[in-house]
């Protein structure tokens, strides 16, 4: 049996930030590490900001709740939970993710968490580790499973690298120009052709 | 986050050997580790039996998505789904689950493959390693996951060992008195109850 590595945001979801300011209509919780690089420093911006604007976990959820996987999402990821063991890697927060993978029917995420006080506040943020994804399918293939991972952007890169066979899902042209090992698909039809041939390919 | 680890059989479905000898009214299939201690000259006699009877891997599908999980299963696990990451460990086959963890909602299952050949017939079987519940319990606290494990028998007692906190579900009366560490349940609402308490142990 093979396990199917699945980044989250941008590949069944939306970006959950970016959508969340979109909601809110807090311009500020639109920039992104292209705007801030320092990942530290993007991070205690956004939960400064989210203090400031007295949202506390509960707002955030409501708002979160309101979001919805992308179109196809869901049917793509029960056809590949027919036909593989599906783990989600993501850099996300369980408390932003799990109303979305609610509507997903919950299927199983790595991702990290935010420290929430006793009022349900967020106080900080917490890394599980540094490159969980690729440390996540290194494990994986430590329990002798085979390994097809999939992902939109940089970060995903380690994964597809580390995985038996890695594919890129609608990615931005500086990440297929630079990774041209990996198959580029556009959409889930071609997403879930592309994990078959990846199966047969490891089988074989 | 805390990762929920369950065994299969005896925790969520029946025990599929011996259903499955019940359905097909083959008797000699109902004899278990209890019978024949070896378990390679067990699974060698009975995968002897499929082929003499002339069992193809679509006739045992077919048996066994007659099967039905435990009553109450899949809402327990659900329920669980929403507090924590759910992983499967059993010491099955994906041939024989899937039509089981389809009635399930495809929850993430780490077990083992049975080696079919063109035919669809079931030529032998691969154990994907020796003692792989205790080893992916292993690997998730290498990445960093706090892991709360149930089962209901001996073959589950190196993993509760390994989790942080274990839990028995339903075990016979000689696991209960050689495993007095772990605290005993007895349905669904006291597993679910002790998992939220272990949870609650873990993080003070």
């Amino acid at each position: 049996m093979i396990i199917a590595c699945l980044d989250l945001e941008g590949v069944l979801i939306p970006e959950i930030w970016v959508n969340f300011a979109h909601k809110t209509g807090i311009e500020e919780l639109k920039l992104t590490t292209r705007d801030i690089p320092d990942y530290d420093v993007l991070m205690k911006k956004r939960l400064a900001i989210l203090d400031e604007r007295q949202y506390a976990l509960k707002d955030i959820e409501e708002v979160i709740s309101q979001l919805n996987p992308l179109e196809g999402a869901k049917d793509f990821l029960n056809q590949l939970r027919e036909e593989f063991q599906v783990i989600i890697l993501s850099d996300t927060f369980y408390q932003f993710a799990m109303p979305l993978m609610k509507q997903l029917g919950y299927p199983t995420l790595f991702c990290h968490n935010l420290e929430i006080n006793d009022q349900g506040k967020i106080t900080n943020y917490c890394l599980r580790m540094q490159d969980q994804k690729r440390e996540a399918v290194k494990r994986l293939k430590e329990l002798n499973f085979k390994v097809v991972a999939a992902g939109d952007s940089y970060n995903d890169t380690t994964m597809l690298s580390e995985a038996h066979e890695g594919i890129l899902f609608c990615p931005p042209q500086n990440v297929i120009e630079e990774f041209p090992q990996f198959p580029v698909t556009k959409n889930y039809s071609e997403l879930l052709a592309t994990f078959r041939e990846a199966s047969k390919k490891i089988k074989n």
